[in-house]
């Protein structure tokens, strides 16, 4: 449980929360990793979503997923990627959230995921919850909250000030 | 500025945001980008810190930097990356800190980047601060606060309680 103070001062501004699906990068599951080696070399992310033809979530996939199969035993083969299917390679146990807005649940696993796939309960992809959201949010709590509460410690009955 | 009161709930166990460099995995600046992209793979980070022989810091190298080498016009070409260093392509303009423990600047330059590098007044690599090591310092703070200290609204004069 998080404290309501501190609740409110975290989802004030929750509606960033959320990076809609829309300008959010894909795969589709069905690609091959040539193709998903062009793209994720072009947008230079660390991990993109993986969606069927329906726009369903499907899992997570990494440039390390895919170059670490075009390696043989003395050589480099990029050729090999073509026949390779990104739903072969890709993460299927990456956590996935249903609401972007539950602020204790995505500081819980956001300390473990860079991201957060938002998934519907019929498997439509919604979109990602970022650590950087995130840490905007944790950045206000932390620089005004004593603009807004007195902070008394339980023992002394001080009121704490900014240092 | 951060409260004095979440400045300490935030530090208590500060101890732990520094991963020292004894176990950051590293490349050279005079590797060549065959060595990189093996290693890069193996170890499957987004990013990986770039020393020189001394063990001074240099800068930081994605698996990104050293795929978009490998693309020719109609082509990918992995053996190219036997003649190009680390230091022609590796990030030098990445910010870095001096304190790991100024968790007001860690939590302001973690909002656009995945780890901090720890560098001495002398250059030497320290060691890396993480958004991971900071979320936990989060969580304690978020869910332990309103056990250690009363958070009263300077408007209504309220006790918030947990939710």
């Amino acid at each position: 449980m998080i404290n309501s103070a501190i609740k409110g001062m975290l989802t004030e501004n929750q509606e960033k929360f959320l990076i809609p699906a829309a300008v959010v990068a894909n795969v589709l599951e069905s690609n091959n990793l040539y193709h998903a080696f062009l793209v994720l070399t072009k947008i230079k992310y660390a991990k993109i979503v993986v969606l069927n033809n329906d726009g369903k979530y499907r899992g997570l996939l990494s440039l390390p997923m895919i170059t670490e199969q075009m390696f043989e035993t003395e050589s480099i083969d990029v050729e090999k990627l073509k026949s390779i299917k990104v739903a072969d390679v890709m993460q299927t146990d990456a956590p996935t959230i249903a609401d972007p807005y539950d602020v204790e649940q995505d500081l819980h696993l956001l300390t473990d995921q860079p991201f957060l796939p938002v998934v519907a309960e019929n498997g439509d992809f919604t979109g990602i919850v970022t650590r950087r959201e995130l840490f905007k949010a944790i950045n206000h709590l932390v620089h005004d909250m004593d603009e807004e509460y007195d902070i008394i410690s339980k023992d002394s009955k001080m009121i704490t000030e900014r240092e």
